[in-house]
């Protein structure tokens, strides 16, 4: 009997070479906000993305030509074009167009998972897409959670339970990883009402006191922008 | 008006940079089966032990004729005194002894904490005294898992639940960590069968493999052995 493909959760890029696997599929998850914007972008007509480490390299795209969207601690830095707020990719003049980005933790996360044979975003936004698409594949699937400065967090968590949760109780998927337990776990307890599970979370209480709960009510919202941003060479690009 | 007392809970050694407080009392979590095991020879009698993070470490000790307990991966190290097992300490061999002891998990867990004002080791076996001590001083208080290999587990993240579910809701202490946040929600899940919720994990069925489950059992059992095992220098005593 063939083995059951393996789900894992990697809570945080620092701790990504402990779980490598290069059978696995990578899914990227930073939903507050970067994959979420990232869903979006591409759900809102955008050609590509270009995910970068740091400022610096963020800017040497700029003086290319092309926009460029730069979020760190939150808020947009100054002289970019685009922060990490799914609401800025709303927009007409994202259509069609190459855009590069560098955030706090998302693109850090899919820096640390480079060398994964397919990284694919996933978010609330895409979640359904994301869930027949691993489905389809059955192979082993590692979530890389973007957590927020290496530390844990639990919006990324509750997204790779919900997932684990479905693959695991409906499509023969299997896991013995501590993390994805708890992750499905934490998700039967918060399902039915994400926003308040999340009410005395870091993270939605730093973006709080930015006035983004308006962002975030968007990013808890399932099935929004059913597309899947995949990784090809430097490029993210729509499945 | 006096700030709360704040709990942070760090998953694994690898993350403990990231978490240092200079004003936290460190409590160091390895419940299979390290801080349980150092519990229990507390509770019987050992006078001090001395954590170390290398075999080679523990051998010199061997050579000045201490007792030495030495564990990899689940089992005894071949030419030691005693394991990781809490089941060798109930034994009047160790009573008024000095102990060196390394294990897998538990003593990086211990030295990745070093710079640390105040750590002790916690356990099921002495949660309540854990309790009491902490909220008799009142101060920050910093959980250090000592996961698996540096990934998290489920039982160490349990017990920081358990004791953070106890000080937010009954002893004014406080909490904006996700990584605390996630371990009281798991616990309220957990605690009616901690044995039962923790079937699927992953360090359960390592150690079923070795013929554990009494230990398991055991470890899983609160408040048998209520003693607090505290770091004084570069040795391990009683409270």
């Amino acid at each position: 009997m063939k083995a059951k493909p393996k789900i894992e959760v990697c809570f945080t890029p620092q701790a990504y070479p402990l779980f490598h696997n290069p059978n696995a599929i990578v899914v990227v998850i930073d939903i507050l906000r970067a994959t979420s914007a990232i869903t979006t972008a591409f759900f809102n007509g955008v050609s590509k993305m270009i995910p970068v480490a740091t400022i610096e390299e963020a800017k040497t795209y700029l003086d290319k030509g092309y926009l460029v969207a730069a979020e760190r601690n939150g808020e947009l830095v100054e002289g970019f074009d685009l922060g990490n707020s799914p609401f800025g990719y709303m927009n007409a003049k994202v259509k069609g167009k190459t855009i590069a980005i560098t955030t706090t933790n998302g693109t850090q996360a899919i820096e640390a998972a480079r060398g994964a044979s397919k990284i694919i975003i996933g978010s609330f936004l895409n979640m359904d897409a994301v869930i027949t698409y691993l489905k389809e594949e059955k192979k082993d699937v590692l979530f890389v959670c973007a957590g927020w400065k290496n530390k844990f967090n639990l919006e990324d968590t509750l997204f790779a339970g919900a997932i684990t949760h479905e693959l695991v109780y409906k499509h023969h998927f299997d896991t013995t990883c501590d993390s994805a337990l708890a992750g499905l776990h934490l998700y039967t307890l918060a399902k039915g009402d994400l926003f308040g599970f999340l009410a005395n979370s870091s993270h939605r209480n730093r973006l709080s006191k930015l006035n983004l709960e308006r962002d975030i009510k968007y990013c808890l919202t399932p099935n929004q922008c059913p597309v899947i941003p995949i990784m090809e060479g430097k490029y993210l690009v729509k499945l």
